[in-house]
């Protein structure tokens, strides 16, 4: 084995490392989800369980001087809660806080960190129910949370050929907020657009509710984490399917269309820029009406089809996508 | 409030700041065992599902140049795996692991630290079922262990006046190693004994089958991960009760005895000294010796009282302890 490090490797082919290092866990029957979807889940008993787990690193994930500890508290709940909104009907009970923190970190700061945490906890009605405290050079936020469900779950792997891909709302707003915040710092002047983006950077919100009213209808479901192009990625490569992606379908916001004018622009941060946390669906087209009526602000935008790779339409013209989003490593 | 700093506040002050920040957990009629136990335990159906997270930081629980990657998988299963041992009869299914890693990690790293975090699992029968991987300035390691429980499972809470104080095995093993590798490093030559010591530091075993054998009968139960003194103090006080510790009775291994000759030494290595995993627990006197016939590796070292303090006698004579041991923050 060569030893090449894993900046070079890159996140995907590490994942790949990390996964052939084990047994499948489809050899285990009370298994309902095994690794590599947004969440695991398994059935002890009547209801399944499931269980998502994120990490957020200071000057990897969030920087301090661009947030404030409540804020990065409840997002930090938020982000984990969206992997469990990705699963479809699924109750979140349970968070367990892991925190690493440099010794000079402020008594002020973690009480308003866990502000945060509590603020977002008591929103959906969750409870903090364990966790350690540990020294570390840089913070360090390790969340875990489970959650139960009477329903079946809502995998990845399950998008049909024909099946409509839906979103449930505009994309790009929370990748050009972080770009301003990269461009301008926190001290500049911002105007109203550029602060709705930059919230919607700070102060990602589940799709938790969303996920209850339509995931009996959907084939297959995942949130947007690392931008729409790796959503669809994932989904397709899961599934077995390709797709056809129709990219003026895909919902911009007015305020980012006013803040960054150029329409190529506006896609690149829909499909690279990263931590929509939309709910990116596949659904059979005779169940898309009803949808729509469920969740009115849906868009669907794009089709599965039985090939196995993704082609971009802009205006009915192919277009060639090269992925420019964020390297993990 | 004055804006402190968490180094000047420690440990068990920050774990308090932070407990007071929710809301009682005994509101929910789910929760079997709530925060600041060794694990959380909820009963969704029929079984309790237990539940335990840590962590481990790179130059804060472990140097790379001390261990190998390997050990180090393994012995991160193992020190999650002692969080579920104290809670009784838990069989352990699932294991989420959360990695932070710099840029600069070999492929050869990640592959046997997860040869080792593989090989901790078969032993145990338990499956690696997700966890995410994302960048870090320090190697970071994040475990979530899961398991399942029928019968009644052990808290730290039950103490009774009376009941003797056990111990699964030798003391001050793990902190003796820690403290060889501080003072001589990796590449002095180390006699047996002494490479006893260092494998106790870096191979930790969960004492999973002891606390199996023997929870039943017990009323109180930790895992001793920061010092046999810590875990009394935890038992104690949780209990609501005080106890009189016998030192002579603490069990030292013959290694320890030879490595570090003096009395005082080797008790402060048990009392203080972190990382031996082994279980404390409290027992009705009329079980002490079915226990240890069941064990026979177990001592006892003292008794509960009705007070409200912990007293240490030497031979008969009461002794000033003084806590020594490693500051978290």
């Amino acid at each position: 084995m060569k030893n090449r490090n894993i900046s070079s490797i890159g996140e995907f082919e590490l994942i790949d490392i990390i996964k052939n290092q084990f047994t499948n866990s489809k050899d285990n029957k009370n298994i309902v989800v095994g690794i590599g979807d947004d969440s695991f889940c398994f059935k002890p008993g009547k209801k399944n369980i499931c269980i998502t787990k994120d990490m957020l690193i200071e000057n990897v994930h969030f920087k301090k001087e661009w947030t404030n500890p409540q804020e990065l508290g409840e997002k930090s709940i938020e982000v984990n809660l969206s992997d469990i909104a990705a699963m479809g009907n699924v109750n979140p009970k349970y968070v367990f806080i892991g925190l690493g923190l440099p010794p000079k970190t402020s008594e002020i700061f973690i009480t308003n960190l866990y502000k945060g945490f509590k603020k977002a906890c008591n929103k959906y009605k969750i409870i903090i129910a364990g966790g350690d405290t540990v020294r570390a050079d840089k913070i360090t936020i390790s969340i875990t949370i489970t959650g139960t469900s009477r329903e079946k779950v809502v995998k990845r792997s399950g998008a049909n050929t024909d099946n409509l891909i839906g979103v449930t709302n505009t994309f790009g707003d929370a990748g050009a907020g972080v770009a301003l915040l990269y461009k301008y710092g926190m001290k500049h002047k911002y105007n109203k657009n550029e602060r709705f983006l930059i919230a919607k950077q700070n102060n990602p919100k589940a799709k938790l509710k969303e996920a209850w009213k339509i995931s009996k209808h959907l084939t297959s479901l995942t949130d947007a984490s690392d931008g729409l192009y790796i959503s669809i990625n994932l989904l397709t490569k899961d599934s077995g399917k390709g797709a056809e992606i129709y990219m003026d379908k895909i919902p911009i916001s007015p305020n980012l269309k006013k803040v960054f004018k150029e329409d190529k622009k506006q896609l690149d941060f829909a499909l690279f820029g990263a931590e929509d946390y939309e709910l990116v669906f596949t659904v059979p087209i005779s169940k898309a009406k009803i949808l729509k009526k469920l969740l009115p602000q849906i868009s669907y935008i794009g089709k599965i089809n039985s090939s196995n790779n993704v082609k971009y339409f802009y205006n009915g013209k192919e277009q060639r996508i090269k992925y420019s989003g964020y390297k993990h490593f």
